[in-house]
């Protein structure tokens, strides 16, 4: 399968946080930040493999800096590996204050996404092709993190079976 | 009040379609297109005037084509042309397949917004400098449809005195 | 086709603005208005063919007054005019006080739906009988409104063309 | 304080069903309608009261007939009756077929709520005075059902006492 | 059919009110606590049965304490009685002041369902087997209930035809 | 401050999947499961400290097996770890057929929270006492897990100055 640029696939989401998504302090709620660099990730997965994709892990999320009601928060997400049937996409969460331009940031992570064919089997995703110096970066640890992730898998599993 | 780039505020938003924004035939209903042009708009005219915003007015809006469930919404907004307290901001649309890549042209309109201080008061906004050949083309035509607005209202005004 | 009175598809919808409908001034977004003028539009398409419909045009919307939080939107729609398979619907938006019973007009709009037959192809309408002074006014105004939208439709296409 | 004809707090609300709104056999959540039922209900109480308003109960609820996906519901609410801070709501929810135009009798409820001042505190609201055929046939009925809702709180009360 | 115990379907749902759902005095919507009330319903009624369910009728309701913005709203749900097709499910809604701790009883009711096939025909369910005091006791008045439900229905009928 | 066992604060949450919170294959998205954890957790975290919390960190999250409309998400939240003015809660998400009463493990995730007093700085938060076995393991890993995050947060840090 022929390689494709991660500029390709580079999805730009902004929005404004409104009062049902903050908590009593007035900044957003963790989780619903979540969902947007689900949603972010999500796209960014199917504009590369131009297929049906399912999340198949999120990993650590800081939040760096909260975002408050009023403000805009902006995301950025881009393909940083593949392996097979599936991709690594990078997210980074921005608050910018309208009324100033200052923008901070708010969180980054790695989400995994496996792209489904037709019957919901996993099928085969194109090679991503790191142009920038940032896409590149990001794609030089990618072999690490994907093996953290599959040993964090092994022991949540064996830790599970533990726990029961 | 120094000239601001258009390129400054430009702002972009990317989104999934999902069932409950669409009708019976699965294609998303013109008021959501409606409420996602607005919102892009509120924020390039925000990120403008650095100032809170409300709209005045929206111009006319043909559908040219619908957006399906499961498709992405692409909006894309600038400033066109300011005038003392008021900005004009062009939004395009655009339906993504997803699964194929194609983008299709879903509709394009103008809005013009007030900046407003804080006791709600309208407030001067920078001009705006246009650079690309795109933006130079809708800043041309901006005092005509400044002119079009005007002339409407006072239409509208005088029929709906007629009519009540 | 035999025709249908505008009464007979007349829809009236009356809401409560609520914090997330609203900006930083308590005043509900443009973009939401909107979506309820072409829910209720649409309804009022629907009752009047009997079939689905999809929007094709929202005329110009000026903003005439805000709507505050905790505040009713009420929304009236009627056909003023149908042409083979498109119709055109009136609706007007008014914002009532509920603690003082005060009503302000909020925006005035027409918009353009076609009717659609089961495989989602365009289907012919009733003819519509205006019958109060209201509904023939605006029955009246309506080729013109037709012939203005075409032009419109013309121009922004050369644009188009043009701009790209 | 001055009677208020029931007409002139009547409140109609007309809305599309989605799908978010239904469970699998595509009808609406009873939930969903009892919602509806409160909106329009309140809406009416704080139009015959001009007060922020407190929804203190809500009587038996019979579905009589489900609403599907992509019907219209269409609800109407008005006084029926009043005693010094509290006023009862009838609703009447519908379903129409928009592709048929056939309405079908969904549901009917008592409601009653307690007009609040600024201070939340409870405060008059002025008698209602049923006209036509219908208002007056509810505003016979209610001195009964008041007596029965007391009647209810008191048992409600004594039973809970028992059963913790 | 073999019985089932009350507690193998008990339903609990523990979730924060936010500013949309509230109105002017920050307490919740009554109708949001009815749709809160119907949701945890439902799955009890599908945890007991197994199958699909649909609301037939909601008992009166009385607002014994409002929920604040920033409360948590819980909810508990089980069945207390069964007939056939048709489930009796007793839900208790209470307030939690998440910084003291402090819970106060908000609601409770009682509300029917009706198990339905795969063709949406009504379809047996399990008896339900009472084992707490709590559940005997609300077992216990269950004859009773529905003996008044079905008078309701029936004195609502002939009112309902004596009214139009 | 004295302790507090960990089952005072357990937070119980189950809900309905419902169209919109679902993708094409009809699972529920990644993003909406990651919301829910977070909100279940914040109630959690504001139950043990009462006191008002801000998200400070979500570990990775693997999904395990997906959720589908029409299914329960069933979520339990309990304090494995506190230090100074931070607590680790953990949460276990399940789907249940609610046909067939299957219950499947769909992910499991540990989140941090910081407790913030009436001006928005950080506050003591009460030691918590695990009691159970279940509530012993996760203690018992909890100093690690702080330093991994600690560590984690370093390496990003660095990184992130890396990338720019």
């Amino acid at each position: 399968m022929e390689g494709k640029r991660a500029s390709e696939s580079k999805t730009v989401m902004t929005d404004l946080v409104l009062p049902p998504d903050t908590n009593y302090h007035g900044t957003i709620f963790g989780g619903n930040v979540m969902a947007y660099v689900d949603k972010v990730a999500s796209i960014t997965a199917m504009r590369h493999s131009r297929a049906m994709v399912v999340t198949a892990s999120s990993d650590s999320l800081d939040f760096i800096s909260p975002i408050r009601t009023g403000e805009a928060i902006c995301l950025e997400g881009f393909i940083t590996y593949t392996r097979n049937t599936s991709m690594e996409v990078y997210v980074k969460v921005e608050a910018e204050n309208l009324l100033t331009g200052e923008k901070r940031l708010t969180a980054t992570s790695y989400l995994t996404f496996v792209a489904l064919d037709n019957e919901g089997k996993p099928t085969s995703v194109p090679p991503v092709i790191p142009e920038s110096e940032e896409e590149r970066w990001h794609y030089e640890g990618a072999v690490e993190r994907f093996e953290q992730r599959n040993k964090r898998r092994q022991t949540r599993k064996e830790r599970l079976n533990q726990s029961r």
